[in-house]
């Protein structure tokens, strides 16, 4: 896990406050402490992996007694049926940790899935990465990124400090693509980069003019994306975004565009089905 | 909003956090502080409105110079096109807050909608109620069960604390279904309802036996929970789950049980396209 | 311990932090940091002791190398002079978490005694069950409510969402008893119990005919209560409440009742004294 | 208030998470927003108040448009049936607030009013001082000091960074009072007062000659604290500690020590009994 | 101020915990609360004033009846006896704030008014800007950041998650800058930048090949710089880094550098001194 | 390390999550999970060192399987080349935390090596004590006066509820020094000190007769100091304060006075250059 343990373990800890608050009654009342058990995570659909040692943590902060093993790697593809990773130890951490464990991970996967498929049609049509954008659920933006990367694809930037993308609003209060740019490079810092979003092909060249790192092709078609892509001839990074879907995916990246971005595999991934199934 | 104000702030404050983390480089440094905008949250697709008040309060707490308008309530169904609310100040503050607001609004609304869906179906067939589960997505707990509220749903526990589910695991334990009700009855406070997993009318049969205040019919085909919903004549209440979706849910409510649960409303609903248009 | 290893550790940092702020001016400035001693938690009264591994925690959180061991359990019944607990290592460490340790050991164990004497006054006269109530001490509720199970006693809802109870204000806003009960029946989950409060036998019987799980009798003299439990005669859970002390609690457990709350067990119990006896 | 507001909004929000979670399912499924009341806090028992600000801001802390107001000081002392302050507006809020409200307001009073009744008794027999001690409870240390000086009593140091106390541990490890008072005044800051403990007269002399600041008499009976008042005679603050009641404190006040602390004004003391009465 | 409120209320929270922790003894016990003041900060050196509304928010944070007047914007060149902004309000809350306020504005201050100097000093000589570094001091990045603006300078990264720098350890992990600079361009996201640390006009060479963004030339004398900012001719970014002061950046910047990157300004900056002059 | 290890984690974390916020871009995506390393901090430049288990710390709450090593104390003077310290395990953790390592280590030791010069200068000409003040780096304050002590330094009071500072205002607010002071004694704490700010001897000559412990000679010149020290002949502690830097303090040591107080070897402290180098 690249991400600070820390801050993996305060989005643990709040979750797991919200499901189990004070006590697990059911578990708590009739459960023995010193009975054990092994549970391992099941994939119950195919898809990709993301958020193993997140998953396991949510026990060890229960109770760090528990042993915890990760039988692949997040990024790895599972069908339906393969085992994840297990833990092994006090019954009563295991049932009351099931729940968070299982929200963490079968979202993350769900992120990482949606990316994949994604990334596995657009590489028949084309060189286009796959990238997220800021669409991320509250709160989860650190960890769904991550498993974005899991998926097989890129990440777009973090926030709003550390590039910068130049809208409408930005292009209107300067009067042209070019002071806007200009304006900005002359006070922003030297290591952040700078996107335009461009309506037509007469704004994409004027972004290319005035020294923008990435233009974002808005509200074009695949037509005039592949026409762009030909005009601008790598003097920029171009992104297609908006609508990109399964369907979508592949023509877009016909196109030659180098970025693909979409907020849906991150606000609108279905989760993954895997289950924590308690052997002995 | 029913929610404890500094309990949602908190939530936002995450949010705004992940997304501008110190400062938004295209708006702060290229907008006038003294320029001024009205923006207005508008449906791009037909679906149920949930957490309008929360995505005005983004901005309210980003300057509290701002002013808001709710134009309709959460619960709402709307049609693409439609105006939810409006926010009017200043335009850097508009457009530092638009994507946390509209991350959290979409979100929610997406819960709303993908919940009324199942509540509109089910009507059709039935008396069942759709209700929520544990299956949440990771610190939005309050606010997803908020969303299914709004979307004419009913919430199922909060978490382990405030009532007792008692699984495979549980009553194994203890031999029966009938020790286990029993062990928990004399532990557990008088306020809490226990609810009993069965997999065969005979476990039903058992669990109303013993006095379960719920029983999930776990697994059951439609003919089999139909038959358990005459058989129980009304003892207990009655609760399916598992696959449940828009067209299986008819069918469910068709055999007659009292609550149709769906973790799918909260951990994989789409979110419902809403944008903040910018006027003048 | 049940409640949240974590949970608990907020609990404590913050007391900490209120007792050594910075340093342990004594403490820090005179003592070796390699001076070991050994010490021992032992009662100086009667009592039930609550709280023994929430206070050894108070150790381990300054030191890690600290020893603890647990002498008894809590719900433990012990006399003056009793051994709890101890904890070995660094007699800095001991110092530093000295009056911590105590402060929540002290006041756990006291809630549990003042709860076990009501319990066991109880006994004597009922079936009816000693619980808690909502008036806890700020920041203590989960704690002081397991408090209360190690005295033997149950604990009532642990908060607002969990369960609902009907006051005056809610029954006025309907009119009525039944059409309060029925239209918060008809919104809230089906997981959660309604509590009615009764000021007389006409308004327990209207609360039993429309179907409220547990009624308080608000202001009853014990012959009235003795009456209404005749009356009720089981279809409904009979809870006493308000000015049961050690001396009116076995004649209210007399009457029938159920369940008997007392907020005194949790916002007035004196705390039983236990000290830390530093040995060698 | 003297404590910073956002100090006590902390313990406020933790106490309001506590019980009111997520919602108040009587109170919000039940009763209209725009339902209006008044509502005064009422004592039900003779006292002196403390915490009435605090009481309040529980109010405004869920809703800015609640008007509140305070009829008399924190540090008054009340007679049954006296009003002490109302909060007005939304009905909803103010049944949502008010028992966080009560459990602070009735457990501040308590220890004002457990702190008055030793002031009174001792002003009769001379001019000690009635102290707090560190024994708090976890997490209100700050707004229990607070309420004894409502209740006319004074601090004693609020932490273990603020003032040092040597006990036996810290003089054994330097064979003498004079050797350890010595080496902390070595190394202590010049704005910190140094106590020792002194369990016998020559102890106190030998405190008295090395310049500690503060005494306390450590198990002492009344007739030998009398006699090393006597031969102090003002050359240090002398403090009587351990065992004070109400039927002691007098006597202890008699043998002219300087201060007498108390552990039980804070960790022991029995709420006041204050309700609030929901006007109209 | 561009960093979002509640970010900046965090810190001075946290400030006054530290300064104030309970009460101000002398303040809050001689001081009527009805007593009002006018207080004007006023420099007592030259230099660049950063963070008036974040010292004039401590006041506020303490009382919201504390009126504020902002009398210069931030990045304004102050003389000795000039009048920086007011407070007006209850005396109690002007000097319980004095010290926070005192303590974020000269320290904020303090490092505005040595990257003026720098800047000034580098504008005679060439075109290259000054810029801050991560050597800042714990907890007031973002604050420090926001004042090197204030100061003339600009923003190097703000953390290691927004763009990359190649140091010595990442190269030799690959064996070669080129195949070090590849690898990483196919990892990371298309919105951060690239920079490399060069030891030698070959390694900047190598790094212009393969496309780094910016490169730093690392101990390089004033002479070696200069010929590498004639050969690189304009293809990369060139920043200089390493014992700037105002002594030296000077003649750095006359190398023709694009970047002069200075850890003294955020990390070793003396305060400017401002005070807070009570009137009336 | 005498502060407790919860309260150093949370400077240590908020440090973190400044310098790396989600992922170390070139560290996470080049180098290897399984590459070890052996890291020293070595001193660049002659000073006093202060924070060593500090900085260690870092990399442990990054990645529990480092190993440190202390070679030196907190307080131990270094020259130029001196290794203090090593940290041992994944080349990645390594690199992630050496900023924040340094960041803390380097600041603190140069707060310490500031006062230690002083000390130095001090002991030549008199007995005066070095102390700090309430002029600390906001966030920083108990670790900044931990680094004070480690320096040869003692400290002032920690913060305003520990002991009192009588300034122009309070007195003003009475009259006279000996009113303020009397009826300050009334109502403050026994173990609480209290300082006086004297302008003239006459005011000192008041302070002392009114039983003030500690009296600040304000602004005045070495001549009268002296004449001070000598009148006032032990009746109270006195404090030079103002404009005290290493060319001064010598000569107002020679002065007599027992304390001599400075903001800036805390808050305009130049870091001691010290770094990481990693071997192997």
């Amino acid at each position: 896990m690249m991400l600070p343990q820390f801050y993996v373990d305060d989005v643990i800890k709040r979750s797991i406050e919200e499901d189990i608050n004070y006590i697990d009654l059911a578990t708590d009342l009739l459960l023995d402490d010193d009975k054990k058990a092994r549970a391992e995570f099941v994939a119950k659909d195919d898809g990709i992996i993301a958020g193993i040692d997140i998953a396991l943590r949510v026990f060890r902060l229960l109770d760090d007694t528990i042993v915890t093993e990760r039988l692949i790697s997040d990024g790895t593809a599972v069908k339906k049926g393969d085992i994840i990773s297990s833990v092994e130890g006090s019954v009563k951490t295991i049932l009351k940790g099931e729940r968070t464990a299982l929200n963490l991970l079968n979202h993350l996967s769900g992120v990482a899935t949606a990316t994949g498929r994604l990334v596995a049609e657009a590489k028949k049509y084309g060189k286009a990465r796959i990238v997220d954008t800021r669409k991320t659920t509250p709160g989860l933006r650190a960890l769904e990124k991550y498993a974005v990367t899991a998926g097989g694809g890129f990440n777009h930037r973090f926030n709003l400090s550390d590039a910068a993308m130049l809208k409408d609003n930005h292009i209107d209060a300067y009067g042209s693509i070019t002071k806007a740019v200009q304006t900005l490079r002359s006070k922003i810092g030297h290591m952040a980069k700078i996107e335009v979003e461009a309506r037509t092909m007469e704004d994409m060249l004027e972004a290319i003019e005035c020294g923008a790192d990435v233009i974002m092709l808005d509200n074009m078609n695949c037509e005039q994306m592949a026409e762009c892509v030909k005009v601008c001839s790598g003097r920029a990074v171009l992104e297609a975004s908006g609508n990109i879907d399964i369907n979508t995916v592949g023509a877009v990246a016909a196109t030659g565009v180098d970025i693909i971005s979409s907020g849906a595999i991150t606000h609108s991934a279905k989760v993954l089905d895997i289950s924590l199934k308690i052997r002995k």
